[in-house]
């Protein structure tokens, strides 16, 4: 059935009944005219848009990884912060041509990967548009947030996880690769598709007093070194030999190393760890994949190191949606 | 200049200028992974979306009172909890032939509202898209938050200001009538255009504990009304004419009744009162203009009483988004 033949009221009941709204200090849920909680002291707050066309093709983003993706992006905010996610509102806008079934798998998602990380949903609102456009905004608490401005010169700079994979991933799909894909593709459109939000990895950093500074990569790496390093006051210089590449990574692209510098969406993170912590945050590594990359500098201007110890000046462009 | 030439990060730039981020116990504000805010015991979060050609055209509406209206109809809900604003983020998909002074403009009339009722912008994201569309998130605080659910059978119903005013204004914009119209085409396309969020009522009626149950008239009063009696497990029976209808909407419009019954966006509040307290409630009326147009009942059904007294069971339909 489509949307507009069933009825905003009728949408609205369905995702109150997924949502009863108890627990994680909820007072009010769903259904009133805003949801009322218990605040925590230091409170965390972060919005993410997702638009059609822009960042996801519908007829090639599965409905229900899409709805997990919705979260995820916002989880890896409060992830870079070192938070621990409390509460999410859904705004969501579909065509009224949208079959019900579709909407449903979104929210199935989306309540599927809000259970995983102890995330509720309290409120939301829903309307039609010309293009589905999803508009999350997702609280937490951080004891002690770890920011953007924090890196001095002579940290090092490490990341989780690959680099690069989701890029490829959105490339490979657009090529015709298809979602359900197995082997070495499959991982990379996984990637894109269905992003893991590095909440445990932030908070163990967070609570360690390991990370100086830290952002997630949404934008690549290039770009998202620069607000670190322009928030921090320093320069970095990285290893290009150091970068972690995934093996799908080499194998299927044609430009690795450029999908790990300038390609977005990894969602991994991204740190400053002073000198004296490098060796604790490798330990953390057996839990976590983790990369010491490079270091920052008092020069500020950002390097690449690559063969033969040749630096370059790293270009800090990125995804740019108003093309 | 328009986005597409500008670029994403200038935009967001431009942004953070307007919004230092300073005050309401804002530790980190605009420029970091998530904000991070001193958070009150009791927190309100609500969240709305305005999608261009659905709740606005945007040739019809000018950008500044955009703006506040984006902020204006969270912080109704705000109001309708008896709550206090604290803090906002902002999602905005523009197409990337917009004209920065769109942006520009629409970012003035958000930040004056928001100065205006001591809201801090505190994040967001922007993002291209086909049709422009806003999702704003409002959190803020409530002592004694007053719910939908809390009316009893006998309970007299109030509601503020007049009712239908915006959804004519609506009409005479549809109709070739301009924005900066005067005299009483102009008030309805205020109405419209530029809603007034009833913050101060909203809050005296919950300290004063006065309001037993409140929502905010964003559907049209039959069905924020219903949403009210549904909630709180009883029925209503509003008086015709009693409906506080401006000469305005009188004199203009061809269905002044069925504006202020179905018309939605008024975005007044209304409240259920205890029979011990309508004097008090009467008394406030010397602050705010408040009607008192019915009253609670048991049996559950929504009735409306016309001229001779005769009785009909009252519609409960509204604009349906899906269309």
């Amino acid at each position: 059935m489509r949307l507009k033949a069933l009825g905003e009221r009728a949408v609205v009941a369905r995702i109150r009944q997924r949502w009863p709204g108890a627990g994680r200090g909820i007072v009010l849920g769903i259904g009133d005219d805003a949801a009322l909680v218990r605040g925590p002291k230091n409170l965390l707050v972060t919005t993410d848009l997702l638009i059609e066309d822009v960042d996801f093709r519908r007829a090639l983003h599965p409905p229900r990884l899409l709805g997990r993706k919705a979260l995820a992006v916002n989880l890896s905010d409060i992830a870079a912060m070192g938070g621990r996610p409390l509460h999410s509102v859904l705004g969501l806008a579909v065509p009224g041509t949208t079959e019900l079934a579709w909407v449903e798998a979104f929210l199935d998602g989306f309540r599927k990967a809000a259970r995983r990380s102890g995330v509720e949903l309290v409120g939301g609102d829903i309307s039609a548009s010309g293009q589905v456009m999803i508009a999350v905004t997702v609280t937490g608490e951080a004891a002690s947030a770890v920011t953007r401005s924090g890196a001095r010169p002579g940290d090092a700079l490490f990341v989780s996880g690959t680099l690069g994979d989701a890029a490829e991933g959105r490339k490979l799909l657009e090529a015709r690769h298809k979602p359900g894909e197995r082997g070495e593709a499959g991982r990379l459109l996984k990637a894109f598709l269905d992003p893991s939000p590095r909440l445990a990895l932030g908070a163990a950093l967070a609570k360690r007093k390991i990370a100086s500074a830290m952002i997630d990569l949404s934008d690549g790496l290039s770009v998202d070194l620069a607000h670190i390093c322009e928030e921090s006051g320093v320069g970095a210089e990285i290893d290009l030999g150091r970068l972690p590449l995934s093996s799908a990574l080499r194998r299927l692209s044609d430009e690795p190393l450029s999908q790990a510098l300038y390609g977005g969406e990894d969602f991994e993170l991204l740190f400053a760890v002073r000198p004296g912590n490098t060796r604790r945050a490798l330990a953390l590594g057996k839990r976590f994949q983790l990369t010491m990359i490079g270091r920052f500098t008092r020069d500020r201007r950002i390097v690449a190191v690559g063969p033969n110890s040749k630096k370059r000046p790293l270009e800090t462009r990125g995804y740019e949606h108003f093309r």
